[in-house]
């Protein structure tokens, strides 16, 4: 895969439009709850947090919440359960990059470079524990039982993710099992969630659930294609940050798979033994490129995009406004299923 | 305060044993509980927190929380919470090590120390998460808010403590702040939530907060008294590590505004700017006998005992049972107390 396409399969992220669209009134109250809920006397906390959440991200996950509570006619608490997810993803951004010692997000220095190590360890910690005082307010302790277990799982992702780091021979079932824990459980209880809270029927609680579930696949493996394939400028970090961190992803795992003893040989001396030379990147990129590994990684993420807009055929009952949702909803998805046709 | 002294202070602690031989057989389950929601399928989950919590610890805020749920009548349900808010300061600890660069804890080798800091921030992460997968299993949504409440306010705490680093001309009331956020409120959390949950009325659910609250902050003062006084093998950390790691508490503050310029000077060097020599610690430490800092922070963590004892006058009803265990409960609150006389 060329840049170009890399750069163009990006693109398609604008068909997340038609459901920012439908749930920008929602999503502007999400905004500030989020940072009057920041609000505390240690002028740190809002500062640090503010600066990582304010400045954007898609916002995709409380977007599920919020259209998984619209599917079923919508909760006066669905706002504040939005915001929790958020504060659960803000606060594992937080945490990862202590870990990954990381410099740059979203275009802009990590709050790790600008506050320490420390602050960002506390801020991520009081960010969770928010979380779960908004999702109390919600009242409900189902829902409330599913993000504790996403929520742990999310760790148990990440854990796994540490421990495969540095093995280039990693199976893909491994990586699907990282991925799953550290994204996609988040999308689907975040979905599920939002359903549950607004009364929707234990049919439609799970269609949400296994939608948000195949989309947070879909999302995670075109994420982790595209940190091989743009510029930094485009995707607001840096290219190939991945592959300095020795951190294996399905590009890597497939040309691992059909590579030859000299591929295997470059990938064990760079993501294998940390041992990195200049040009070694674009070495890397020639190689996946030999192997088609990114667009195999994009075909894959189609197949899950794909599976995603087909949970939503199994929702149990469908109003004018429904019908609306889930065709945005279906075109979220579309985003890397359209890399197929 | 000599050294000897503070040691007999130390094994005051003892009095912690009416309360811990009348809870023996929860304690037994509650450990086993610790074990058993440990289990992940990822090996250095159950490997690295177990090796901190298998460690020991007094237990002191799983026993707040079953002598809260006694006071009521018992709870089937006091085994989770009180698995859940040790899982909590768990989280809390693994967290504080890595932003101390701490190499010992409780006489052993911490697990950041052993594991790195990475692992350490994530397996926190999924205590803190799996303590809200517990909680959500004892069913009470009120219970849930008091501990979620408290757990942000420990983080609050501890960002506040980082703030006052390296400031020897901190307010005591700004040192009062942080360690009822870091400590007092997971104590008094604990032991109202036990209390609530086995349905006590509104006076003895106060009653229990006010008791925690108490001999949270005695316990902490004491502890931070302690650093100062006690070799390495008494405390299981390191005397002093309060001192190098720039960390203000009571006896600096006192022997700070009781100081003259040239002991100001040495403070401001060494907590201040982080400036140490040989033989500081011992500067310190006569600095702070000179001053009585030590027995004057300890009569204040006395007073804290005190007032412990007393809120348990106030509770509502007392049966025979119940007798036993106020008793208990003053006894532990006692250790710091019986300084005074």
């Amino acid at each position: 895969m060329s840049l170009n396409l890399a750069v163009e399969a990006i693109s398609e992220l604008a068909s997340l439009d038609p459901l920012i669209a439908l749930l920008a009134g929602d999503i502007k109250c999400v905004n500030a709850m989020i940072l009057e809920r920041l609000a505390s006397e240690v002028p740190v906390i809002p500062e640090l947090a503010g600066h990582l959440i304010a400045a954007g991200g898609k916002r995709i996950r409380p977007m599920m919440t919020l259209a998984g509570a619209r599917i079923a006619g919508g909760s006066p608490h669905a706002i504040g359960l939005a915001t929790a997810v958020e504060f659960i993803h803000s606060a594992t951004l937080l945490h990862d990059d202590v870990i990954d010692q990381s410099h740059l997000r979203r275009g802009r220095e990590t709050a790790n470079a600008l506050w320490g190590n420390e602050a960002s360890v506390l801020v991520g910690d009081f960010l969770f524990a928010r979380a779960f005082e908004l999702m109390v307010e919600a009242g409900d302790i189902d829902v409330l039982g599913q993000l504790a277990n996403a929520s742990a799982r999310i760790t148990e992702g990440e854990i796994k993710q540490m421990a495969i780091a540095g093995q280039p021979d990693t199976a893909k079932a491994d990586y699907l099992d990282v991925i799953t824990g550290k994204t996609a459980v988040l999308f689907a209880a975040a979905a599920a969630a939002g359903a549950r809270l607004a009364g929707a029927n234990s049919n439609d609680i799970t269609v949400m659930y296994d939608y948000g579930m195949q989309l947070g696949l879909a999302f995670q493996i075109m994420d982790d294609a595209m940190d091989y394939a743009v510029s930094s400028s485009a995707m607001g970090k840096n290219a190939g940050d991945d592959f300095t961190d020795q951190k294996i992803t399905l590009p890597v795992i497939l040309a691992w798979q059909g590579g030859d003893a000299n591929d295997r040989k470059f990938w064990q001396r760079t993501m294998g033994d940390g041992d990195f030379a200049d040009g070694d990147l674009a070495t890397a990129q020639a190689i996946l490129t030999r192997h088609d590994a990114l667009n195999q990684s994009i075909t894959m993420a189609g197949d899950y995009a794909n599976a995603a807009i087909d949970a939503l055929t199994r929702l149990s009952s469908a109003s004018a406004d429904q019908a609306e949702l889930i065709s945005a909803l279906a075109a979220a998805a579309r985003f890397s299923g359209a890399r197929q046709t």
